[in-house]
């Protein structure tokens, strides 16, 4: 094996349009890459090392965590290494094994990875199905009594996918949040697809856990990243630190993200602070993408009029295309980088997903010609 | 707060020499750094995911992994987000509640860290304290044998610092494993500080787990990066996939490092199988230091004569100057730097750690040239 040879450099963003719900919210600024290069040549957030991440303050770590928990609407915030590792963090501290734990219907597979590592039982809510799965909040509350009905046990958490990740489905937290409480349960919010992109305010919502993705949403791509905030005695109990070394918190290991991952996160933190202003227009954008695209026979799946940038597309027309195609169920993949286009999956074309976050009005054009050219093209 | 002005760019290492024993083995190669630059941009080997991380064939990660084990004398190895996380995966897998784990006496915060976030009661060996601070690796038998008759229990875990980060101590693994297995205790093997810089081949010493941090030792700098390596059965407990997501591994919540920094661990690889067989250079430039040093009243702590890059230096002169030096205990950080050299943590004079980890012979000559120069302009 040559791996010198076998690593291509990555294709620069700037030449395509990407429409990964992955890699959308994580685009990196120019001055965020300039910080990164300068970090990546050693372990360098701890050139200033005072003892612990969270204390670091050269890199300014120490205040920006001061100021993002401020920001969440929370009282205090930690890194982490992605969000899931947060996820386990709460359940880690929050539950012992065999306890329960209760999620929502389109909750992403790492929310039950959590939970299985931490040997905890989970229960899931229902959606409603194709085409919205929608998910209720108030549903936690029935979902609760349930379990403490049959099992004789309280859960120790509930977890709500703020939005998911395969519909783009953005549920009311501060109604899941009321209907956890009135039976006692604390709420962990997933803002993977959420923070970062959109205003969550954890003091409106009533949460007591915020998990973000910050390679996701929070502009800080590159390496993985997550941020865990919470309220109260929760933080202290979550947030607890070891007891031999009293300045290192224990579900982060002492220190979680240790590198350059914590430098393009406070580098881009600025722009995201002021980004979640316009969310409104990212809003506006992907509706009128899906608008264009049903129009084509392209259909939209999750809750309609969409509220969010990623979106879930159902086409048997693009399907139809790869029964014939030379490329097959390949051709979609290439006929749209051929048009400047990349994110979609290779290999899918009857289902996948879409992202228009950080796209003008005129790439939004540009994504329904290529659709719509595709169509005209190969079409029946 | 205005965290855009707040966040200087790092020195780049080239106009300095780094003497920080946690950067020098991280520190990235030219065409590392080019291939993190350009994946920097979004949550980016997930591209072509085929599932989770460990099967992801471009950039080449399975491969990788598949050689990296080989390399290492081990079964199978995983991608973690670092040494501490391979370290506590190990230990939540193997024990519970209340189970022992043995460290030797020279062991990592960290490990201490990892096993309270277990659950577990640590022992640990003694080290001969002052001045060699050598650990036994006899003595692991003694210990297990001790618990084993007060506690009625049997550890189910050792550890062994291969070496340490404090003095640089290099111990033998293979009579540290057999004096373990002699008493029905698996070891992990704690090499944050020996693969990557040398050759550590499991299967001649005969561990059961190596934990290693790319980010100090394997040129993977930028990002927090670990590997855990394990043999047979061990592997298939602690590398258990989930029971309902069928290809994603437990222990890193299916997929631990998933940015830059797995690239550039791929990118500086080929390299690294290169140097790990210069590492006898390398111990010969710092025992030629460290004599060096030791001329001008420099004290290396540790075992002598040193086998490691990473030394210990215990000195009265250099104390005795920031008694006088209007600069105070900052004095020495700022006149090495004058003259080139950073990486002696700012404050201190007394004691501190210093790693001549690839440096040239000239670097090695200038840096005994500046310590002799400062003790003779400032000095007594």
């Amino acid at each position: 094996m040559k791996l010198e040879q076998d690593i291509e450099l990555r294709v620069r963003e700037e030449d395509y349009i990407n429409l990964n719900p992955l890699q959308s919210g994580g685009r990196t600024y120019p001055e965020t890459r300039k910080a990164i290069t300068s970090y990546v040549d050693g372990y360098s957030v701890c050139d200033w090392c005072s003892g612990a991440l969270n204390c670091i303050r050269k890199p300014p770590i120490q205040s920006f965590l001061e100021d993002v928990a401020s920001f969440l609407g929370m009282d205090s915030a930690l890194l982490t290494n992605g969000c899931r590792e947060a996820k386990y963090a709460v359940m880690h501290s929050l539950a012992s094994s065999k306890d329960f734990v209760v999620v929502d219907g389109n909750a992403h597979y790492s929310t039950f990875v959590a939970a299985e590592r931490a040997g905890l039982r989970v229960e899931q809510l229902d959606s409603t199905g194709e085409p919205e799965y929608l998910v209720d909040p108030e549903a936690f509350g029935d979902k609760i009594r349930e379990i403490k009905k049959i099992h004789g046990k309280t859960p120790k958490l509930a977890v709500l996918t703020h939005v998911d990740g395969s519909y783009g489905n953005l549920v009311d937290a501060e109604k899941a949040a009321s209907a956890c409480h009135r039976e006692g349960v604390p709420l962990l919010l997933n803002t993977a697809y959420s923070s970062g992109r959109m205003r969550v305010d954890g003091s409106r919502l009533g949460v007591d856990f915020i998990a973000a993705s910050c390679h996701k949403s929070w502009a800080a791509g590159g390496g993985n990243i997550g941020l865990l905030a919470a309220n109260g005695e929760w933080a202290e109990k979550v947030f607890r630190n070891s007891s031999d070394y009293e300045i290192k918190p224990l579900e982060i290991l002492g220190c979680s993200t240790r590198g350059a991952a914590a430098v393009a996160l406070l580098a881009s933190y600025p722009k995201v602070k002021e980004r979640v202003g316009k969310w409104g227009g990212e809003v506006d954008k992907a509706r009128r993408l899906m608008a264009g695209l049903e129009e084509l026979g392209v259909r939209q799946l999750g809750e309609k009029p969409t509220n969010h940038d990623l979106n879930f597309l159902q086409s048997d027309v693009l399907y139809e295309i790869s029964q014939t195609h030379k490329k097959k169920n390949y051709y979609l993949y290439s006929e749209l980088k051929k048009r400047g286009i990349i994110g979609i999956k290779p290999g899918l074309t009857r289902h996948f997903k879409i992202s228009t976050y950080g796209k003008t009005e005129k790439q939004c054009d540009h994504i329904l010609w290529a659709f719509r050219d595709i169509i005209e093209k190969h079409g029946p």
